[in-house]
């Protein structure tokens, strides 16, 4: 385990209280726009002052609303539970969103439902993946005709799923004559319904606000709801410097945590207790094209300093995941997604998403770099593992018997060595020659290998007749069960 | 800049005694071997027991040797000196030694006296790379005849670049009718002569120990050439463990701390204040191929653990490199170079081999990979210089002009984002479609376009007649100077 916290070699104490103060009187004098009456109805009833939807915190109504966010709390899917603790590992999920795949073939084509269900089948079967959810949504194939454009999406990922659930916004797309917040709840109850459980964490969405300093409508409708039916908030601010945040990167730490901060106080103050996590996904702007570029080492120290202001506050705190801005898996996929996922191990985070299969900033997905970010992250929490120090680890009496010059290699592997080596499941460790990486192969065509051995092996959940009655009246046609 | 060490993370202050206590255990109880009578004279002369070619050593000796170690240090080249310094930023220098090249269309070919000259052309434009090397030794097509085979490459490297010289070590066949004592100290004397300075370190040169726990006669017969010659001694231990190590990290650590000590207490014996680097690049065993796997989170790990006992020790330190097991330039060269330059950068080291341009674990080079190891190099340092804190920085009062939902974008991009951001040379920032991909190019397509400029843009240092002629002396027939 690592003995000290990574965060502190980027920030001090000293470091994380100035931004602190800066935050306050960001708060104070600023403040945070909520685009929703009944959320400036609630900060106004307990004391907040709240103009033209802006809403202005003073420290007071922060710290006692800080301090009722659990520090730990389960998620839970169809098989087991995920725990979310300030003390924990960091639970991970996968990409999430990309309209794009970059396929085998190198191509970069649409996502359909099959990919979208192909991914499903990588997540079931991944020894590193905690947590699934509707990775690429909206493809073009779904039926727009149908009522409810949402719940088809939920009940797929439902049929191929057992792991825990990361939600997905809902939009005013999905749910035609109703709010987003009755929809939101309808999605949310489709869950319950299905695992015929309904007093436990089921879903965990994310709310992405907008900066600089403002929550949208659609995403407070989701965020109501998910009050409504007592799941777990994560918030996250996705600023890019100098366009939505200042040029600085301690001004963008700055104005992110005034955001999250304003953001998780509301959660506090409508349900003391709420489970919520506090989650910064900023990056730099490149200012050559004016756009977003995730995979960048501003990214990684912006991460940190999250993590830094969340550990100061005590609650939970998310990170950024393998991010890229790549438009293929090569070696600046490989590289920016080890750098990006730094915080998350080293810093120790509680909760990951994009962990594995991005690319593209946010844009792209891909089967493969899933697998190989599968690799990385397991590389990563071996180096979180660090070096057991004890008189029995120190070798010497090892070292007596075989003497300089000597050899260890003897009989079977020890226990030592297999205790404290990852050995990499798909980086090619063989060979040197030409001849030998047609043989055994490069990474990424072992990668594909295992897509495919996956996909090859995958077999449905078990479901109930009644679970399959509940997803079939919202199952795409080809996708429906046979009753 | 970091706030704490990054190797507190992973061994405190504790762990670094317990491992110096082990390896006092060692030094006493086990010994390191030293195949070379006038080092063992040595030895004995200052007290220290010595039987069949083993040393034993006590705590007083090496507290005493220790101290005269230089904390900081000069390494002059033609045109500029570099500063190594337990204070200092890191020194770097590229891949050494691959006796095949990866090249342009991925093929895999021996390293020819053409392609080592196209490395010192990129080595002379990098503006990463602080320090020059020989970089494939012994070509094939180097003359075999000719009476000394290590000069005509000394030569070479003296006329294409102006860096300061990292050194290679001579043997047997290098220096036919000569001790290779003294065709190390030849080796030395050109530089000194074609330079025409005589009193400064002109030459850093690693000297690689055996493990377990022993130093070999060639490498001791350089040592004392570059001692005779007042130049600067590295000594690096590369075990690999279970195999020439113990199977446990921690004992791994121990072993290499033991032959280090040893080797670099040999200096302070025989010249106090003689400049000597302290240096791990021991790494695991993969035992289901019994091969060499560098490029492995165990590996950081055991760099991490290198810097925490140098920095105990208060003497400089070296660190491994951008170090892959990959035979190609890919996803998982990105990934392992990435990490394997962790303790580089976030633990501060202060000289670095192999920085870039390797592969296939040291037996492989590469051009484009040595472009792109430039782009993680400048990445890595972007973050060491870590998040600038201070009132003027905070954004409030930027904030309070633009407000939330508003735009920071607006006139000339402002200092603080020039300061704070690393915009990469070659990782692809632009575009999202395969079109883009196209357009605008991967990074590997990006890394051959800039090999190509660099090689192209390449110029002759320019060079008096007598230094031509001091060259001439040595210089392969093809690449000698026209008088």
């Amino acid at each position: 385990m690592l003995r000290k916290n990574a965060y502190d070699l980027f920030l001090s104490l000293d470091d994380v209280e100035k931004i602190h103060e800066s935050t306050l009187r960001v708060l104070k004098e600023v403040g945070v726009e909520f685009k929703h009456e009944e959320v400036l109805d609630v900060f106004k009833k307990h004391g907040a002052r709240v103009e033209n939807s802006i809403v202005y915190l003073d420290e007071d109504i922060i710290n006692n609303a800080l301090q009722t966010v659990p520090k730990s709390f389960e998620l839970h899917g169809r098989a087991g539970f995920s725990t979310i603790s300030v003390d924990g590992a960091p639970v991970i999920t996968t990409a999430g969103g990309p309209p794009q795949l970059v396929h085998e073939d190198d191509s970069i084509r649409d996502s359909t439902l099959e990919d979208v269900i192909k991914f499903y089948k990588l997540i079931e079967s991944s020894d590193v993946i905690d947590v699934t959810r509707i990775v690429s949504s909206d493809t073009a194939d779904l039926d727009r005709n149908s009522e409810n454009l949402f719940n088809p999406q939920q009940a797929l990922l439902l049929k191929y799923n057992t792991k825990p659930v990361y939600g997905t916004i809902v939009n005013s797309n999905h749910t035609r004559g109703k709010s987003i917040r009755q929809g939101t709840r309808d999605s949310i109850q489709l869950i319950k319904k299905f695992y015929d459980v309904w007093d436990k964490n089921i879903i965990l969405t994310d709310h992405c606000c907008i900066s600089p300093l403002s929550v949208g409508s659609e995403v407070l409708e989701n965020m109501l709801a998910m009050l409504d039916e007592d799941q777990i908030v994560q918030f996250t601010v996705c600023s890019m410097t100098n366009l939505t945040s200042p040029p600085s990167i301690m001004g963008t730490v700055v104005q992110d945590n005034a955001t999250l901060l304003a953001a998780m106080v509301f959660t506090q103050l409508v349900k003391p207790g709420t489970p919520t996590i506090y989650r910064t996904l900023s990056a730099p702007t490149d200012m050559r094209e004016v756009k977003l570029a995730i995979g960048s080492p501003e990214n990684t120290l912006l991460g940190f300093a999250g993590i830094a202001m969340a550990r100061y506050y005590g609650v939970p705190v998310g990170s950024g995941g393998g991010l890229s801005d790549s438009l293929t898996v090569d070696y600046q996929a490989g590289a920016e997604t080890m750098m990006t996922l730094l915080p998350t191990y080293l810093g120790n985070a509680d909760f990951v998403s994009h962990s594995v299969g991005t690319l593209g900033s946010f844009n792209l997905g891909s089967f493969e770099k899933l697998v190989l970010d599968e690799e990385v992250v397991s590389m990563l929490k071996r180096l979180y593992e660090g070096i057991a120090i004890s008189d029995k680890k120190d070798g010497v009496d090892l070292m007596l018997k075989v003497g300089p010059r000597g050899n260890y290699l003897k009989g079977r592997t020890p226990k030592d060595y297999r205790e404290e080596h990852y050995l990499p499941k798909y980086f090619n460790k063989q060979g040197d020659k030409l001849a030998d990486r047609e043989k055994f192969g490069t990474a990424l065509d072992r990668a594909k290998k295992e897509v495919q051995r996956r996909v090859d092996e995958y077999e449905l959940p078990e479901t109930t007749k009644k679970q399959k009655e509940i997803l079939n009246e919202y199952l795409p046609d080809p996708y429906k069960y046979d009753l």
